[in-house]
């Protein structure tokens, strides 16, 4: 459970939070007279709240450690990263909305292929596109073998989700991906006793889907890898008594967002307007706004330092959207570092501004850039205690002890 | 092992990582207008790397805690001090390159004068001299008992180590140095059963060089006490797929470093030039390197301000020694605090300092202060997550989860 010591405080008043994520909002400024996105931006609307509003920076995993997508989120929704692990297969499986119960495994599989010995000669099936890999991966689909239920369900592209349904199913299971070509496919094997019948059961599906895509022009393999089940993580409405939503663009986010029992809006709009305005519409059905905005980190990982600081200029300009609701508090922040100078994820300390007009406590800070959240008022702070202080400037948290 | 989850997530890519420890280096300035050696101190170098860089401030150990030299030092090397416990006698021995391994005993010892009853006079035998002391501790030398073999070795003036050697030994021993005079020796007993044998093999051993020193003039008797064995502490090697390397004037840092594994360079250059130079010479054969200027924390605990500021101008000069030598990382910072004005190590927070021109993220900060670093870009934190910091800044990190 998160925060175990939260749940006996819970005081569901109805109060409304929004926690606004810009992925890899962080960025590095190596010298002085440098800037980061966020410093080049300009962000009237996000700096007024900064003003008004308190600043900090997190720590998304522990120091020195750049997270991946999954841990920094589950931090920001206050699960303990190191605490709760969930595999590839079961969050791909979640993203696309496709049921993994407990005792269920699922696996990501790529489209690959294969020369006439089995060798991987391409990885990915020279990346083929949506509407060539959809019938490959229904014929995957067709594969059954006694005694479970499997199902195949493209992601995008050559990517796909393999869910397998019986009794007795264990996910630990090796990969087939050896992440290399010139080799064959590596064997599933069992990683302790009790996943023996499951291997069994996985290598036979696999050997009868080989045959039936053999005759394929490009896509005659695939690659699996990421065997998971259901992590059976505590829900936000079992943690925090919040109906949480997620607004999202991609799968993985509604995937996580699924894993810890949010409820997931199919058709959001496009840019961080459009995500905004569905948040408005939807306004009256939640108490918990997860809203995510993916560009920001692909800017970062591209190196492109402007079109990054013009996603932030979006976001900044929508923002009057979000205040014309009324939350009771906003939240804005990244889920990690993507300095553009790095192209990549980093453990970089995150920029975090909280606004709660009739809770926040200001600091000396007026603008929401690295720097100022660095001196904030919340000080420097492990991520995962995001939802506590959501949950106690919304007023959701009672007295400790007498 | 230090953080366990760094290392599935190490890569050793050669950069390499200078720490510099300014032994002591935190002071305090109990007025807005006075100023601490640092504040004092002219360091147009390390300005120059703040301004750069990022600053920050550790806590040694716990808040409010003051710690000793080994402890401080485990924190910054990413050993949890209150996990990873060292006896005095390991250490000492460490110090000297004394041989301790797991099922030794190692105990420090003084030489004492006793009178005619065996009562205490001096616990320190007057503090006698080098060359006075080195016979006396030979004769303790020759001193052998059945079924163990004993070594006492002298550390420096009156002080010296024993290291028992044998099967089925046990460290859970008291002391024999009642701390006080006037008093006679304590005896060893065990601390619990399974010392019980070794408990007898000293006490034997003590009993015979007892007679052998009666004859001795001033130094007729001597005290043990931290008695202790092998602590078997992973290595920096293991934990950090590190080639770490000690640069060190005095034997107990060097003693700290080798308990965690790290090769120390015996013949050192004088004061911080010369350290600094060691390192250059010795620069292609590792990749971290611990330096260790230890008159800071001495003037500190004189109360002398201006030699304790003095040193620190030293270190700033010699900086450009380390800076021609393109280290990936530097950090400076101490391992406690000795304010002048206490004469003593401190609990308080203590200045860190990183530089890592491809991958720090710079703050609002201009000098490397007590006063700029409690609003540095790194915020507060456990100096056990100072390597952490370090192997991040140095690439040496992967990315955890997807």
């Amino acid at each position: 459970m998160p925060h175990s010591y939260l749940k006996p405080l819970l005081d569901n008043n109805g109060s409304k939070i929004i926690l606004l994520v810009l992925d890899g909002l962080g960025g590095i400024a190596l010298t002085q007279d440098g800037k980061t996105a966020l410093e080049y931006a300009k962000t009237p609307h996000l700096d007024r709240l900064a003003e008004e509003g308190t600043l900090g920076q997190t720590i998304p995993i522990r120091y020195g450690i750049t997270p991946g997508s999954g841990p920094a989120h589950l931090a920001l929704f206050g699960y303990e990263p190191l605490e709760y692990v969930i595999g590839r297969g079961a969050l791909s499986a979640a993203g696309i909305n496709l049921s993994v119960k407990a005792g269920d495994i699922a696996a990501r599989g790529n489209l690959s292929t294969f020369d006439k010995n089995r060798n991987i000669l391409d990885r990915r099936a020279g990346r083929i596109s949506q509407p060539d890999a959809a019938p490959v991966i229904a014929l995957l689909n067709q594969v059954q073998i006694p005694g479970v239920e499997v199902e195949v369900r493209q992601v995008k592209e050559y990517r796909f989700v393999l869910v397998m349904r019986g009794d007795g199913l264990d996910s630990s299971l090796n990969d087939t991906d050896p992440q290399e070509t010139g080799v064959q496919p590596l064997t599933v094997e069992a990683q302790n006793p009790k996943a023996k019948k499951t291997a069994e059961l996985i290598n036979k599906w696999i050997e009868e889907a080989y045959q039936v895509l053999s005759d394929q022009p490009v896509a005659n393999g695939f690659l699996l890898r990421g065997f998971a089940t259901d992590p059976g993580f505590p829900s936000y409405e079992d943690a925090y008594e919040l109906e949480a939503v997620c607004i999202a663009e991609y799968p993985m986010y509604k995937g996580v967002s699924r894993l810890v029992g949010m409820d997931v809006i199919e058709d959001v709009g496009a840019g961080p307007a459009g995500e905004f305005t569905t948040a408005k519409d939807h306004w009256n059905e939640h108490d918990f706004f997860f809203i995510h905005i993916k560009k920001t980190d692909s800017y970062g990982e591209d190196g492109n330092l402007e079109a990054k600081a013009k996603i932030i200029e979006e976001v900044d300009q929508a923002i009057p959207i979000l205040l014309d609701l009324n939350p009771d508090v906003i939240l804005v922040t990244g889920d990690h570092s993507t300095p553009s100078v790095l192209k990549s994820h980093s453990w970089h300390p995150v920029p975090f501004l909280l606004w709660a007009p009739k809770t926040h406590r200001t600091d000396h800070e007026t603008s929401f850039t690295e720097r100022n959240c660095a001196r904030g008022g919340l000080g420097t702070f492990p991520a995962v205690e995001t939802m506590s202080l959501a949950l106690a400037h919304a007023g959701r948290l009672q007295k400790f002890g007498a």
